[in-house]
């Protein structure tokens, strides 16, 4: 597995897409936004991984609520894998517990699947196929 | 800048050496201890970029008042920068405060400096030369 991306929660995307390529000289690959998790997305580029800050388009929103409750800052990370069915299933085998039975698809438009923090030390774990 | 690395903190270094070696496919690469800074390392290769697992050497260290306070998770963002000393100046001219106010030798042998999460959207965040 690789490092793909952090996930970043922040309040608005703009200022903070600015933030990120003016500074940290990343590149903005792409913009989503998915009405179902009410969530919008900004995928940038920083060498072989991303940073993808994540906005709530609503406060009731797993996003918005993790703003409320813990205010803007890292959120997830991501790990690229070449079979997530056979990552998940390891996962589970280790006594893991998945947020997600089955992969969905996400944002990047690759299946992904997330891990519970509660069992990898307080970190939101993220499995995306690439 | 690149991705360098994520620094999550954990209460102990070795049952988190063994989840990220033997789930997530990680290397360890090598470990480290700062008695000054109180904390002891240990850094993963995934990819282009590493996980750092950060423990406390004492609870009144930086990283064991993280612990108290929010518990196991991600600490930090690290990029890779070609000239740290014009990184942090191009931040201190953005109006970021950084935490260093010149560059320290960090634990990879190369010289590191922070930003204030307060400037970065809730995020500590690390430049390190490469």
């Amino acid at each position: 597995m690789r490092l793909h991306h952090v996930g970043v929660a922040v309040a608005d995307l703009r200022p903070a897409i600015d933030m990120y390529t003016s500074l940290f000289g990343a590149e903005l690959t792409h913009r989503a936004s998915n009405e179902k998790d009410g969530l919008e997305a900004a995928f940038l580029q920083m060498g072989d991984a991303e940073i993808e800050l994540l906005s709530p388009l609503r406060d009731d929103s797993a996003v918005g609520k993790f703003l409320a409750k813990r205010g803007p800052g890292m959120h997830h990370v991501a790990y690229a894998v070449s079979d997530i069915r056979k990552a998940m299933a390891d996962a589970r085998a280790a006594g893991l517990e998945l947020i997600d039975a089955e992969p969905r698809m996400g944002m990047h438009g690759t299946l992904i699947a997330f891990v519970h923090p509660k069992s990898v030390g307080g970190v939101l774990t993220e499995f995306v196929e690439a």
